[in-house]
């Protein structure tokens, strides 16, 4: 079939078999076929969908055209960690180290951030002289020294995904299920994994707003995983606002450096640690949830998990003092400006997404993917949902580069910032835990 | 709005307004917009249409996205002919120089054959030296001296329409009512015509196998030409077995001279004085129908029609002497191998997709815009629906290159050819006739 042929097929709702979409890939990743023919395809995968049998192809192609982070040889469990994207969202920074420090292989491939959400590279960069752009053989050795790198995709891995996932960007098809799904499994089983936590964000701010749609892309990759001996392990937890306090790059470091001390928002520590507990459970490493989380906040609480972020950065060719001294190391803001709430009342909601887009109108994020950031910018949100607040109480700090950008940032804050009369449920941090068994309640 | 906006819009069902639609068309045509982002929007409207208010932007768009054939200086009617494509559609070839010849300019600018349809222009070029790629000046010049020029496409005319129909065709988003509509009269608008007939083919063999699409097709055209002062008359023509006897190119050059002769297969003849009459009265040159035919049918009788032909031919640097020994002038098949009924019984359908699709594989269609075409090859089929036929009569002529060639002339024939016990219903030629005023059916 020529490409014309899979579209016309796609397009009308029809399989297109596993030989099939192996070529596509191949194609893809040589760079052969018309970038137009593989956009409509997209499109039309957008309407249809993508049975089972034809996301198992896609992923398998995908995972095939490129090399992988061959980590076999090592006897120890490789656990990573996958989120599919919020406001606000550090986790990666606390948990990589965190794991890692108590002996599980965490080989993290993250990408960067675009739209509203921001991406664990962009965060990572903003440590000065920290790489996150590590051949597979650097990457290979320092994960055997250490247990944990925290790299980008290389060219070399998935390369019909990269291209694929930039199509999908420009072509405003990312939003389906299967190809999410099949971009994310194909580079996480190129990292050689023995078990894989998604942390499945759901709400307001989320990739998938919806419960149902949530459940059907864990579901999706929980499958995915259990061809290729992979156990997957998704936590469906709230993004129906930002995560901790720190949205932006450089603050998001600094808190995420807190919380690897012991400190920071309770939020981020709780998704921390159950996310944690998980990857330890998936790699052996305790008996049970119960000693998992105990390991864990040992961890914390003997500056373990600190001192193995340290090494990252030092093998990175970062500056590792950051742990120590943060406000000295990382790019600072030019401008502070605290902003108020204006009327008495309770928190009503914090739209991430609102925030997220504020970030990328500071210049904290990107909006294409040839945009360069200013790391130094942000917002520190410290009021929370349900939180009774005054007129003129301090509900969050303007990080600005100049008066233009913090009114960018205020705009965004006013938007995202709801203050009523209502009183507001308690934000439920994880709301379901999805195995290959089941789906199970948590809340 | 960005392109990408725009998809998302499209995407979602939304509507997109008149000026994003211009701006499009002019980005499209100055080649700035990215192939694959286009592609995605195709893909888009083809799941999701496009309402009234967008088809009139995009084919506005499209029309003054380029130059056009400015003739508003002629004081005549202005009347040109559209097919959306059959097999062995041969009828503007007659119907041109015909209309013509009664004193209506025809300004008739057609395409290329793709897919299992003939194009006028590769037919046209089976005539030694015939130029269809004139400049519009040329074009003008050779109109006002004859009242007719037979023309392809230049890129002057309507080149975001250009673009979008080569995208279209590689990324199987042709079959979209809206933008079928759109493309044909950016074009047809661009020769500034006082009137439109419209031959749209439904059947088996069309383009639009349902009536229902068929009209639909016709109205949106109709009043796409209603806001630019331009009337247009449709008429729904059967497509369920190709036209006339011979389906290839110089032989139905050949079949085209015997029409304009008074010769021919009835049902070009027919379909021809009908379509041919409908120009008459758009451009006012007869006071009713039956006027109408009889003149046409006195342009054929007294030569008129076909010394128009032999000075449009000349013109345009054809040898004209093909309308006197058509035989000699045009490429002849290497091979004529005759097709024999192998039963008793009653021609059941010809099915003139399979046909079409058997010229192009013997060499005389196109796959892909760039292949060269075979002029000489092609089949006559002299058999029609409701034929009785015993064992070993001539169905039809399988006209090749070499055996190979003949072989899938044969295979084309076997699989469209189908010979029964059941009695076949008259073919109706010409089942529907649209005006603005209504649907009128004819049988």
């Amino acid at each position: 079939m020529t490409l014309r042929d899979l579209i016309e097929t796609k397009r009308d709702g029809g399989h297109i078999s596993a030989a099939e979409w192996r070529n596509f890939t191949r194609d893809v990743a040589a760079g052969t076929l018309p970038d137009y023919q593989i956009a409509a395809l997209l499109m039309a995968i957008y309407f249809r969908g993508l049975d089972g049998d034809e996301t198992v192809a896609l992923m398998e192609g995908m995972l095939h055209s490129g090399r992988t982070l061959d980590l076999r040889h090592l006897a120890t469990g490789r656990v990573d960690k996958h989120s599919t994207g919020g406001v606000g969202d550090k986790v990666s920074l606390v948990l990589a180290p965190l794991v890692a420090s108590c002996g599980v292989v965490v080989p993290m491939m993250s990408g960067r951030g675009l739209g509203h959400t921001g991406g664990t590279l962009d965060k990572l960069e903003s440590i000065p002289g920290f790489n996150t752009r590590l051949t597979l053989a650097r990457a290979t050795a320092q994960i055997e020294q250490l247990g944990c790198a925290l790299i980008g995709q290389t060219g070399e891995i998935a390369p019909a995904d990269k291209t694929l996932y930039a199509l999908r960007d420009a072509t405003a098809t990312v939003e389906v299920i299967p190809l999410i799904a099949a971009s994310i499994m194909s580079k996480k089983l190129a990292e050689s994994l023995t078990g894989l936590v998604i942390d499945v964000k759901t709400g307001a701010g989320a990739f998938l707003s919806n419960q149902v749609d949530s459940i059907t892309l864990a579901q999706t990759m929980i499958g995915l995983g259990a061809r290729h001996h992979c156990p997957v392990v998704a936590l469906l937890t709230n993004m129906d606002s930002p995560l901790g306090i720190a949205c932006g790059n450089a603050n998001e470091v600094e808190e995420a450096i807190d919380a690897l001390k012991g400190g920071g928002p309770p939020d981020l520590r709780e998704l921390t640690l159950r996310l944690g507990t998980e990857m330890l459970l998936l790699a052996h490493a305790a008996p049970d949830a119960v000693a998992a989380r105990a390991q864990l906040e040992q961890a914390i609480d003997s500056g373990a998990a600190l001192e193995k972020f340290r090494d990252i950065i030092d093998a990175q060719g970062g500056e590792s003092r950051v742990c120590d001294e943060p406000e000295l190391l990382l790019p600072q803001p030019a401008m502070r400006v605290p902003y108020l709430a204006t009327k008495d009342g309770i928190v009503q909601r914090i739209d991430p997404r609102a925030i997220g887009k504020g970030i990328t109108a500071m210049g904290g994020g990107r909006s294409g993917m040839t945009d360069i950031l200013d790391p130094s910018v942000g917002l520190r949100i410290t009021a929370k949902p349900g939180d009774a607040v005054q007129r003129g109480d301090m509900l969050a700090t303007i990080e600005a580069r100049d008066a233009l950008c913090a009114a960018a940032g205020r705009a965004a804050l006013d938007a995202a910032l709801v203050i009523g009369d209502e009183s507001v449920a308690p934000v439920v941090l994880v709301s379901h835990r999805i195995t290959a068994a089941g789906v199970e309640q948590l809340a």
